[in-house]
């Protein structure tokens, strides 16, 4: 059993993990500020990101990357994926060998296509690297509404200890061993948001919905077993779970970036409206850029991209995507 | 390609799928009123079911099966799961030998649980027959927008030959042709549906609801697959597509008798209010015997039955739920 987690990262969802982590085992979260770190540490609540959810009051934080490393036999990465190689990098000098390192960023390094598991073999090589993810709002998470969740570890990556570190009975953790399908899933799945939310502001209802959600998914699917993963992976928490989340949750910044530009609004009123690039607008091209790499058809990641990188409106997307031959629903997917 | 096509059952499904096809090929609807037959034929509306929806005016309706059924080379049977016998044994002697039959009913048979292509086979032996399924809100079919369906017909059942009936546009159909997979989602989805009305009704999120889905989808895939059906299947159109519009949208009425149930009314106080027994109500207890008879866990299902059928109510079916284990997210699915 584990002994000792870190978790790097006091965000949010970092947060919550590290909260989890604490009820079942010592656990301590590094956030970049001093003064963040004090506040949890004081008051077990991070007013920040979380304002009004208590922790668990085992859970100290700390803005010593090395006190928080050290001595850890988990290692939990709660970064966002532009942020992430460069703390790994930061902390790799107090991480002790072999321990196992668990990504909970949703998104590939941009420049790269890198999934954060390559990042962590680039940094970490000889660290077993996988995966937290599924749908998990962190605010219900904290409020102790049920939730499923699922831990992929690659073989040797201790799947089994970790989900007994972050499980309880409402937090419900499953073991997937595809680490590539869950983190492709996560990863990617906004794009599908972007798309469903479009569709939104266009007008349409749930048989349109419905229609993007589940092609949108298996050209994820056929994109995840090009890479390595299991079609099946993105039929479940990592995948399905996830997109149905944020594709129900008015508050998801990637169905409201879709949702506008719906409704005709460009990019750049958006993003100037908004002040924010919601993760799908940066992970679409990422998307088509790997399709292409592995010869993968992803018609609505590509209309997705058109719009948001191209200026194509989104009458004009869904054009191109009508005007398209259908065939064998699961083709291209082994099954 | 067909030459004419009958559907029977001028229900607003059935009437839907005679105007898509009534585009392509000549088609006539049955409708068990005369009175509503002359009415489609003349003002090409179906005012009982589909008010202000204009219908292709190139289709024709009629009360008499004979009339219907003779001469058709395709047989598209919208006659919901509880009447689909007789009616078909009302029709058998008109149907000339060997024309495929397309179900659109959702359910199974009550009292021996057989689906609607064994229920075919009994009745007309000899005739392929399949299903065209997914999420498909008649009154969104009918305004154009863009809608995804799916037709499952055996080998030798002519299934690219009827794509091409009921495909346009915006109709857009895929081929499958896993029979008993995209046959069972469509049937036992609903149980599904109770089961997320019902965390609504709680007060849960978004977090519980995308649990359920999957989760849910995950035992009738398992269930799936015990008949004979794969489990990719459950990922597409007929099974998350059709579950996510019907969980999405607010007139389910499974989704309602579940939201209520969830708010702690019993089912026959919500019976008595609705007029209506919604269908996953009846498929709940078909779907808990089916997964006995085939040896398949199904604890969503089981406990979406024990509180329509036995009174548990939801606060107690969630702790039931709460207190299992969890295990390997894929658990009892080939992948």
């Amino acid at each position: 059993m584990a002994t000792r987690v870190a978790v790097v990262g006091a965000g949010s969802w970092g947060t919550t993990v590290a909260s989890l982590a604490a009820r079942n085992v010592p656990a301590v979260l590094w956030a970049r500020r001093a003064e963040l770190a004090r506040e949890i540490t004081s008051t077990h609540e991070n007013a920040s990101y979380l304002k009004g959810f208590a922790l668990h009051p085992g859970l100290a934080a700390t803005s010593s990357l090395q006190e928080a490393v050290s001595g850890a036999d988990v290692l939990v990465m709660g970064v966002p994926s532009h942020g992430f190689r460069s703390v790994l990098e930061e902390l790799a000098p107090f991480v002790a060998a072999g321990v196992p390192v668990v990504s909970l960023a949703k998104g590939v390094e941009q420049g790269t296509n890198r999934r954060m598991t390559e990042v962590v073999a680039d940094v970490l090589p000889g660290h077993p690297a996988g995966v937290l993810t599924g749908p998990n709002l962190a605010k219900e998470v904290l409020a102790g509404q049920p939730t499923a969740s699922v831990i992929a570890m690659p073989d040797g990556g201790h799947a089994e200890e970790l989900m007994g570190v972050f499980h309880s009975s409402t937090f419900r953790v499953y073991i997937n061993p595809d680490v590539v399908g869950c983190e492709v899933a996560g990863a990617l799945k906004n794009v599908v948001a972007i798309a469903v939310g479009m569709a939104d502001g266009m007008g349409f209802g749930d048989n349109t919905k419905a229609a993007l959600i589940t092609r949108g998914l298996m050209e994820l699917s056929r994109l995840g077993v090009a890479l390595g993963g299991r079609p099946l992976t993105f039929a479940g928490l990592a995948g399905m779970g996830d997109l149905v989340a944020t594709c129900s949750s008015p508050q998801s910044r990637n169905r409201t970036v879709g949702f506008r530009l719906g409704q005709g609004q460009t990019l750049e009123e958006i993003v100037a409206d908004l002040k924010m690039v919601a993760e799908g607008v940066k992970s679409s091209q990422a998307c088509v850029e790997l399709g292409r790499l592995h010869g993968v058809e992803m018609p609505i990641v590509e209309q997705v991209a058109a719009v948001v990188h191209d200026g194509v409106t989104a009458a004009a997307a869904l054009d191109n995507l009508l005007a398209r031959a259908t065939g064998f629903e699961l083709a291209g997917i082994p099954h």
